[in-house]
């Protein structure tokens, strides 16, 4: 069987996702987001677009079956199976800004753009190519005739998981959440499996 | 009186912002989309954030009143008036590659993506750095329940505008927009002033 790798609440974790591996995220006990990004690991300038992905999907609410797209509109990755439905992919990681900004807290956490930042560096990935990331479980409500967003608990339970295949070798970062509204006031892990 | 420049239909400018100075954008003849991006002058790796914008906004429709994020999470500029309301921060700009997955074209224009680069290419800016662009009086239907998103014609009539301005030096790109779903099917200028 193939382990489960776990990422400790709010932290991040970098790897090498090859063309046609398969990647599993889990919300291992529930309400839990994963801030998820990715590059081309051959040319890192190329890097997952909500944009791109976003226009050609024609929804903002990416699931099963959709493509997602780089800046150079490649396909990255695909999604094969989603138990919950809904993700985010309009915001940015929190951030120390994010923390400071909207939370008001005068020592801010790194946040899941620190968390990011520092899983990434070794691979050569600067904070200015962190993009706004595909955010796994992450529940924004989106009110269509004002435009109001409004942060929600997640509708992932535990064992609920997407799995994603690569389309191209991809570099990936990866969190468990750090930001309080997120995760509902909780911050708990995410598990990860890369599948052949 | 401040002379009024000319973007030509289905093309691309850039120019210098400085600290302070307003921008007026507009749409001389009405349903014309303006796609808009800017980086810091003075170090370009920091530029127009959708992510952090949105995300400090709580909201996806940006107008009045509302500052514009960096991915630094500093303020770039705020908007001062908009006659429309309504314009989008949601999709890249139109490319080669839009027009040949999305309109199916068999020899694609260069799109709003070509032109800010041509435009944006002499000040040391490079293709992979172009974001998702503030779409001005670009008008994009959001379903909050499916997601399910619609371009559709633009709200502005002839006259109709923006002003923004400035809270850092600011590198400029600006095009009048070459899709064809954006503009309701008929390619027209944008028009623009620097105001002091």
């Amino acid at each position: 069987m193939i382990q489960t790798k776990i990422i400790p609440p709010r932290s991040g974790v970098a790897f090498i996702l090859r063309k046609g591996q398969r990647l599993r995220v889990e919300d291992v006990q529930g309400e839990q987001v994963s801030d998820f990004v990715c590059f081309n690991l051959n040319d890192k300038a190329e890097y997952l677009s909500s944009g791109r992905t976003i226009d050609y999907a024609d929804t903002i609410f990416l699931t099963t079956g959709h493509n997602f797209y780089s800046n150079r509109s490649n396909i990255m990755f695909r999604m094969e199976e989603d138990t919950v439905g809904r993700h985010d992919f309009l915001l940015t990681p929190c951030s120390e800004d994010t923390f400071r900004i909207i939370y008001g807290h005068e020592k801010p956490h790194r946040g899941c753009f620190g968390n990011l930042l520092a899983a990434l560096e070794p691979y050569g990935i600067k904070g200015d190519q962190i993009p706004v990331c595909f955010n796994i479980f992450m529940h924004v409500d989106v009110d269509g005739r004002t435009g109001k967003i409004n942060v929600l608990p997640p509708k992932s339970k535990a064992g609920d998981h997407v799995v994603i295949e690569a389309a191209m070798d991809l570099l990936v970062g990866m969190t468990a959440c750090a930001a309080e509204k997120s995760n509902n006031f909780s911050f708990k892990p995410i598990g990860y499996q890369i599948l052949e």
